[in-house]
């Protein structure tokens, strides 16, 4: 990103709300996919690493309160989409779960990690702090690249699985640009201009396809 | 409990695996409640109470580690009992799980309370220290109240789902009991003999009927 223009009021309050909805959701998810680990072992890692992300929703939620806005009302505006794209990509099985988490938290971090860069402090290192903490993408490289190692036939149904869940955030994620027009504005004052949200773009895409190849999936 | 026999080995093991099981399914159960909560407020609340049983729960496994002992293997007897109790009592509604919450983890938090006593340090303050900590059924005891109080046919329906949850969670107690022969005998020595075990049994009875007097349900 080409500046800070220090933003306060609507954009900071509408990317303060994503996080910390975000961080409510990814508990949420974590929870649920611990359910799906195949041995007591794995889901309480899961269950645990879930917790982590409660620690962070407080410390944003704290922020909002702070900046005198209700945090359920801050996070309100993403439930609809967020939601959509959850109940559209209910993972089946524990590798379909962990490659949920590998590529959705991947490119949501990179994404927020970009916006982060537009933030004045201290919200620049509180959005930086809660997403360096999120260990489930990390874990569930090291897993589904086992289980390929494993069974290499693997590869073909979560490439597949994969592609639909890039399908299914981006069609919500046009939704949210859309619908936050101060959060959008933001976004593309900090990248310069339309080519600097289409290079943001070519960013999030070319980390992405590299993160794909690492566990042994295809783009 | 009318003494302290000290127990090592297999019954400490098999509490300690219990009530860490205990803490990792709350912590499951809660956050799947948590999606039943009918706004963001109450879910990013219970999703924070979630998280303290996460914490609870790595306690317990630090020390069935210190005790040379994996902790998902001294979780595993646990599972199919209350897997079956779960499953057979799933809330429809918020209220169903508040219920649920209420007059389960009462139950079961007075039942390790008095086995805590059988105990020697440091594991009867670790047990009661995790108890302790559980704040759900306190919240849930609050919500009934006021939903029963804005509309008192509620109480019906809830009294009779809090009978079928006891009479569940009776009968998964009673497989429990048949199957961890250490844990009963710890129970049994504790409580002094047959007698000892009805008068624990009359105890949790009676504090049940006063829980379920002070929300305004019938036993």
């Amino acid at each position: 990103m080409s500046e800070a223009p220090n933003p306060t009021g609507p954009a900071l309050v509408e990317l303060l709300g994503m996080v910390a909805y975000g961080e409510l959701l990814a508990f949420d998810r974590m929870a649920a996919d611990a359910r799906l680990a195949p041995d007591l072992h794995r889901r309480a890692v899961l269950s645990e690493m879930a917790a982590v992300e409660i620690v962070n929703y407080r410390r944003l939620a704290t922020r909002l309160t702070e900046l005198g806005v209700e945090p359920a009302e801050a996070m309100t505006p993403y439930v609809a989409a967020l939601h959509e794209y959850h109940d559209s990509t209910e993972p089946k099985d524990w590798l379909e779960a962990l490659t949920k988490a590998y590529v959705g938290d991947s490119i949501a971090d990179d994404f927020f990690r970009e916006v982060a860069a537009c933030l004045a402090e201290p919200d620049r290192q509180l959005v930086l702090d809660v997403l360096h903490d999120s260990q489930y993408a990390d874990y569930a490289c090291h897993e589904i690249r086992a289980a390929i190692a494993a069974d290499p036939k693997l590869a073909n149904r979560l490439s597949m699985w994969a592609r639909r869940l890039v399908g299914e955030a981006l069609s919500q994620a046009q939704r949210v640009a859309a619908e936050r027009v101060a959060l959008t504005v933001l976004v593309v004052e900090g990248t310069g201009d339309q080519a600097g949200v289409a290079a943001l773009f070519k960013r999030l895409t070319a980390a992405h396809t590299g993160r794909m190849t690492a566990v042994g999936l295809n783009n």
